[in-house]
């Protein structure tokens, strides 16, 4: 999964389908995972000691260059979602995010799902991720 | 507050801003608290033992009919939310909620709210709430 | 109407219901009307020749204080929504718009609406709307 | 780009902006994007006279199975969208279709996507997308 072999920490966060997030077909709308993705990463940020307020505060931006789902099980108003996040790549530059969303209440796997970002300043130039954020990352990614 | 100077049960939830609920403005976007309401009185049903997916699986269903909400301070990305929702009155057809939504990091008032809601069955048709519903709420909408 | 007796210009804009507003009901979700409305706002601005992405480039923004929607009838999937929007008043510091949202395919009345809004600078600081936009906006809300 | 070397009729629609669709990063939010890709395909359902409001009254579904978005440049609020939106591939249960979504003020294009597509009844079991369906858009997805 990893470079090394190493396992990812995996951050999970647990939450629950709002209604407004349903569509006509009765179950949650597919471009919902995509904010239920983004609060894997928050999660993930908060577990590693290191807010992505924060981060914006120093004057970055992680921007979404790219990303994937592949929806396998629909949910539906009210079930417990699980978010996994794992951090897959990191780079001077970049990071790639894995996810996993499960229905907690029947732990069905609902979606994959894979995101790349790219470090960039607030005139939105590409920069490297400051050092510190780096090396912190790194430091944490591994469970061992 | 209400009619017979008991004090409401309110129900309350605690959540983190999502980054997508944010504008260009850097706060939460005044929509989401339409959304914040609804998660609410999910809540309010949850803990009244009435949860509103079994409601609407009985085959009817709540529609706002009106909606109003006081904006009075300004939250952010990954502040943590309250809600405290209670049921102002309740009648054959209707009921009427209120809100107050707070920051739980400085417990600043963000918001206060209010909504109406019309008892329909599947066909769109006005309804009596069903009996057992009705006398479940009463039953628990105030704290003694 | 207003208190001069004068006719409001009513700016309408018109577009179709996304999927994605959808809700497990089967209609456009209460939420999504908010958003409609400040579509509707925006509509306004530009045809007054004062588009906001202007105004809150000089600094300045508008910031909700209050909102109130009635809901009259439901919308649909691919329904195409037409939203009038006319200011109700403005002040020095405070605008209040007025809205009422139609089923463009049947002429059916959905919602009404009013928004209250406050002129904010960068800091956050209520300040007087700048003279050059409020006259501007007062020499074109009335129709004559 | 098709297994015929055939041209792919494209269908066209454009859009504003929408302030709630802004994030704090002061441009498009990336889960937006989701949304526009949907209208891409509902505004090509209308092209081929086949909407998928009607599509779904016949008691079938396009599921979502795939998603991927490549993100390439930020769009901001007002700024007007065009979503290019073609068939890529139609299979007996399945469709891919590919966009492009393009800033219409700049034609500075922002992002390239593709989605998969299952048909599936009303219990949710996959299905053969129905024959007249699945042929008039066989006969029309090319440009001659």
């Amino acid at each position: 999964m990893d470079q090394n072999e190493r396992k990812p920490r995996v951050a999970e966060t647990t939450f629950r389908v709002r209604f407004a997030e349903t569509d006509q077909m009765g179950i949650v709308h597919h471009a919902a995972y995509v904010v239920y993705l983004e609060e894997g990463r928050s999660e993930l940020s908060r577990q590693f000691g290191a807010s992505y307020a924060e981060f914006e505060r120093t004057g970055y931006a992680l921007a979404v260059t790219e990303l994937s789902l592949r929806y396998i099980a629909a949910a539906r108003y009210d079930n417990r979602i699980t978010v996994r996040t794992w951090i897959e790549q990191i780079q001077s530059r970049s990071m790639t995010y894995n996810y996993e969303v499960v229905n907690e209440d029947n732990q069905l796997l609902l979606v994959t799902g894979m995101s790349r970002h790219i470090c960039l300043d607030e005139s939105g130039q590409v920069r490297r991720i400051p050092h510190e954020w780096l090396e912190g990352i790194k430091a944490k990614m591994y469970l061992d």
